[in-house]
């Protein structure tokens, strides 16, 4: 019977597989101890809603600055999980959906996860989804109400749903009511120190061939702020363009870095 | 002539029973002297829109911190009063709902309850309904005044009725006019010092056999702060699936407390 | 002539008999000079409408604390008036309204009236009826607009009109501008002082028996802040409960203020 | 050819008549040198409307405090000035009207005025037309905006116009830019003083023979504060009333007065 | 060719003409240097956009105090540039318009304009146009945003256009950022000392003959504050009628001027 | 097959071409080493776009004061860049839009630009497409949320896209959330200092022939504040305007300046 489930949500499942991919076009890079911890507890969850007979709906927050990796690593737990049913909601996908659209489409998804024994849902930047800016403290009350009840919501007698949310705006969503929510609240951490620099320039250059190990040590003694992990690689490609057809110098990565507006 | 009203709107009940139970899935623990008095306040207000010739409406206002039970108060009331008619009036009915279809929704469980004699509404999660938000004090104002003007309004001639009322959002509520629509209010407490803690997980432990005696003690002397029952018994879950296939530590118990972001 | 508009509203009268009634369940208690200073202005101003020559309309606001019994007051006045139309526009009947239909409606009432010689509008609880509440000072402008146009309307040459307005929110409608558009002002007193307890328990007693003198010397006593006779009488009925088989406590009666949020 | 237009506009001036005879129940008393200055002026403008060259259109606005007696002069004005075409604007039309329903009225009436050789627009209680409320300071924009544009343009060649406004609230009216878009402000004046007050009751005995002239002193000595002469007026209706079968006391009016909210 | 489309538009421009003398009731009276430097700059302006090659869109903003003349400038220009597209886009014409109906029209007249080789389109009390009010600093933003895209906007390839914006709200304009969309900014000036005043009452006494000119002389003298070109000849309207039948005088003058709320 | 979607789009740009040229009467004049390495870095960027295998979209913000040259530069980067899909999404496209039509628009465009290989999109203004306005900062959080969303958004596999967007609003568009959906930002400098004045003036005069060089070098000493380079070239129109049928002199040269509000 639970074969069966997993089999009938199956295309829907497989659409997604491209979304997810399309997350991490980096993959995960196990740059430090408290990332190694933030995702070793996701799993705990996962398990949790798995086995726990008590317990047959979780949410989490996974909050952290721009760039830190949240989408990225919500997308790789959609990816291990291997749930029956998984779904991630982007902002990408409401352009020029009004706020009642989007709130129907939402409440859509968890009906079908409803649906389906074991489900998986992703609301991916959560700020986004409720287009919230800063001037004006604007977001859209009822997609942050529908988010809240949702995400609170027991699923039907039977069934089991795990909601991963992330947000850049957690004060914001705290002061909204929203984060309250969430079970569990989970930090992913940002790229702090010469060693996760380290670790990280290496493991591209290990494919790319393209960062001098001496360059690599420089920059990783410059950078002083921490920093996400999608800037940091980002400047590299942009790196690797400046000093084409030569290697990267850590001159022209501290330039780039400069120019996209980080340190 | 009673006993049929009983009949009739009994499948409108039946339907319910389901919300009641999902709304304790951990039953009723009786874990305090305050507690006990609430609940036993609560059910001589039952009694008295039961039985008084002059108060035949009565309204409750259930107000307690996040997770403290206010839901499954509320929800063990409409079960053991046993009314002819019983309705639980809860947000995750209306997501998708515009403002004024919630309205006329629930003006309209008023109705149908005004054709029983004795019916018992629950308004569970008052902010909710309202889609309050403290981010620039947002919420339905035609959603407030509908609630206050049916918590006030007196029922048909010899029609008798309870509302009980939910939230965690006092200072809102009187600031908004929503309080004084509610005749009593009575405070849901939250779990507070060593022996609270040890009556809910021995409670617990009788059942599940996973948490030692010896660490309830520890967990109890350690948790300094008040909290929700809801948010012990979660964290109980969480810390069990930690331990798996051990039982569950002290020390795993207050790191699954600080990731669910309680002390 | 006149008897034949007396007869052409009767039905509509006749309609609001029960809405008059219910508005008193515990009759009119004559507990204080103030108090009876205040019916007996409003009984010369019903005399006015009546008689004089150059005014054929007036507006009263009734005005005091939540419970001092204005909507009691106002139904009394609208009961022995004995007017030919006699209507209560009052905020339970319109859930479920737009604004706009509110404002249909309340004007069509204001027509009616103008087709009988001498009429009453009752506008019960004017601040529910403008949807009004403190947090952002929200409520219906165009209500508002259209409620002080009407107070200040004259009648069609011939007619009189008698407009009665509640409110326990004088500051807000003295701001907004809706006091100045009725012509007397009318303050409905609290309970106030041993003497005021004593004379309406004591008239209680008298059909109850459940309100032992000596208990009822000692409430009066311990009762130090004023309070409105709905919230007394509605204690009265709670702490009956709370005894029974017994009769009322003083102690008892202390208990039951506090939790319906009094003194 | 004149002559003509006055013929057509008629009937319309007749709809009229009514209005302008109930704006001032008790007719227009002399009771001032302010007061008749202000009349006086307002005759010297509508005669520069009717004689000057380069004056085909003015628009003057009345403002005073409640009840000094604004709609009654501007009625009064209306009356005598004689002209084809009369028209009042009034806030009771537009009970129930929508926003853009009443600025489609007034845009109307004053394309109707540009049929006419020569017309008079009241624009009475400005604010009321704008429904402005204090709370908020909320008010039609629109409503206001089309005022300033209909008050300032210029009748088609050959066609004379005199607007009159009046309104109790100019600082908000010059704030919102309204008052500019009149040439000429004229204040009208309170009650104030001895004199002014025996006038006026002086006055009013010589028809009702119900205020002795020994009171009429004493109450001339005893107002200390100015009053609009609507409230002077009023009161004495209710004196009568209260003293009903005898004669006003000057108690009986202070007295009836304090209730009014007056002094 | 240019003859040619000077052919087509004329009757467009003939409707205009109208409007453009309504515009200047009492002509261009020449009373200062200052106002003759504006006009003369406008003036070359205007032959920048007949012939400078690189320069095919230009718009000039006239800013002055109420009544000093800017809508009569700006009409006098439309008049003497004799260009074959001209259009005059008032507040008046737009009274009943919704938001989107204004910027549609707005919006329309452009595109007309585009159609000919050489266009002046005039864009009226701008502040008018944008509803806007002081209280709340209200106004439409819609339009806001239409005027300034449509006065930096260049016309299509062969085509000119002059656009000549008026408002007496320059310090909004400003912040709103409407004032940038404007190349060049000019300030029409006040009648302001003895000088100016002499100018303009001497050039209307002229063909008036109803203001000695000992009399003006007062006046010249009396006048300290600075004001508009406009309200200075009202005010002589409205004394020539307070003095009618004999000639004005300084008394009378100053006391009209008081009445229009000048000095 | 590139070559054939290079065919394809081909009419859409083709349309483009006019929009491009128009957006740069003066051309592109190289004044200053500031202005030539952001022009350079622009190039830098067009290549990652069309090279780097791990970058696929790239976004960058050129910011700066009005009238510095953005515009010019994304049109020039549009036209040099020759990708086969280019378009300008420019405010004044969108005058008479609602703010649905203009989300629907742009997010149009971007689907059309993921059809081809390699595209660049150019928003320009983005305050001006969100209607931002300092009054009240207001602005269509829609749009801004629709922005931030595309130029974030991945293409779909195998499509390259650059997004170029300009703003002389930064701060508010970084405190709005909108800056940071760009991956790189990009100064436009003004032009300042002698140099670079007499560069650009010189430029021009190789060409018009209307300005003596010893003029040009008096107003090169006599600018002090920094100013675009658009204002000092519309500001050399109307000085040759002035000083026609003559060449341009410094002091004519600088009293436009005054007049058009720069220095
Ligand atoms: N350990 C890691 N954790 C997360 N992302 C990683 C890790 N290692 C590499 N990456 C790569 O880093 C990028 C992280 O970007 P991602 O979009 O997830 O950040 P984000 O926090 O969601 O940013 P934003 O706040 O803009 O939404 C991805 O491309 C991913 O492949
Ligand atoms: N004595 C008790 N009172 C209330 N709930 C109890 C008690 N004992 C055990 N529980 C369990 O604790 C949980 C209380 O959660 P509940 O949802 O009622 O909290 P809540 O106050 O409504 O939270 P929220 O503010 O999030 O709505 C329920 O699962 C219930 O079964
Ligand atoms: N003298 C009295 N005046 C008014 N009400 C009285 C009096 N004596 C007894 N009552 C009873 O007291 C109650 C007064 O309640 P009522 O609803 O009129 O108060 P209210 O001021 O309108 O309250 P609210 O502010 O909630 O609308 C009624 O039930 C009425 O029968
Ligand atoms: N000299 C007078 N001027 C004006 N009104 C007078 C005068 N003498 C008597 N009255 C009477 O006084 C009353 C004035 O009331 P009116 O409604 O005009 O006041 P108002 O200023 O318009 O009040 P509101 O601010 O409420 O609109 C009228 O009934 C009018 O008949
Ligand atoms: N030199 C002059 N400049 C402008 N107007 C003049 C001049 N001489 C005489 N006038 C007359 O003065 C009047 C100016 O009024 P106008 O309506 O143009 O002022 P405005 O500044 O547009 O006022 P508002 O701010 O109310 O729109 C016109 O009637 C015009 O005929
Ligand atoms: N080096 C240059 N960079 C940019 N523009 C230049 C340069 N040299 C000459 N120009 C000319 O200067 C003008 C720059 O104006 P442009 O409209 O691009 O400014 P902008 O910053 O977009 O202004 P706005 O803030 O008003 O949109 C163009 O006409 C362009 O041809
Ligand atoms: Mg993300
Ligand atoms: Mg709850
Ligand atoms: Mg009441
Ligand atoms: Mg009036
Ligand atoms: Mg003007
Ligand atoms: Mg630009």
């Amino acid at each position: 019977e639970f074969e069966l489930a997993l089999e009938e949500v199956k295309p829907a499942f497989g659409v997604q597989e491209e979304t997810i991919e399309a997350a991490m076009p980096w993959g995960i890079i196990p740059f430090s101890d408290d990332f190694m911890k933030t995702k070793h507890t996701l799993l705990t969850l996962v398990n949790q809603v798995k086995n726990s007979e008590s317990t047959r709906t979780l949410s989490v927050l996974l909050e952290g600055a721009h760039g830190s990796g949240k989408s990225a690593l919500a997308a790789h737990i959609a990816k291990t999980a291997s749930f029956p049913f998984v779904k991630i909601i982007s902002p990408d996908k409401f352009v020029n959906y009004s706020e009642m659209a989007k709130v129907s489409s939402i409440a859509k998804t968890f009906d079908d996860a409803y649906k389906s024994q074991l489900s998986l849902i992703v609301l991916d930047d959560i700020e986004r989804l409720l287009e919230f800016t800063r001037v004006g403290l604007r977001f859209s009350n009822h997609i942050l109400q529908a988010l809240i009840v949702l995400a609170k919501k027991a699923p039907p007698p039977g069934r089991r749903l795990l909601v991963v949310g992330t947000t850049s705006e957690r004060p914001f969503l705290q002061e909204a009511g929203g984060a309250a929510a969430f079970n569990v609240h989970l930090s992913v951490p940002l790229v702090e120190g010469e060693d996760d620099v380290k670790a990280i320039l290496t493991h591209r250059q290990r494919e790319r061939h393209d960062f001098p190990e001496e360059q690599i040590q420089m920059v990783a003694k410059a950078l002083l702020e921490p920093l996400g992990i999608k800037h940091l690689l980002q400047t590299c490609e942009m790196a690797a363009e400046v000093c084409r057809p030569g290697t990267i110098t850590c001159d022209a990565f501290l330039d780039c870095l400069r120019d996209c507006g980080h340190q």
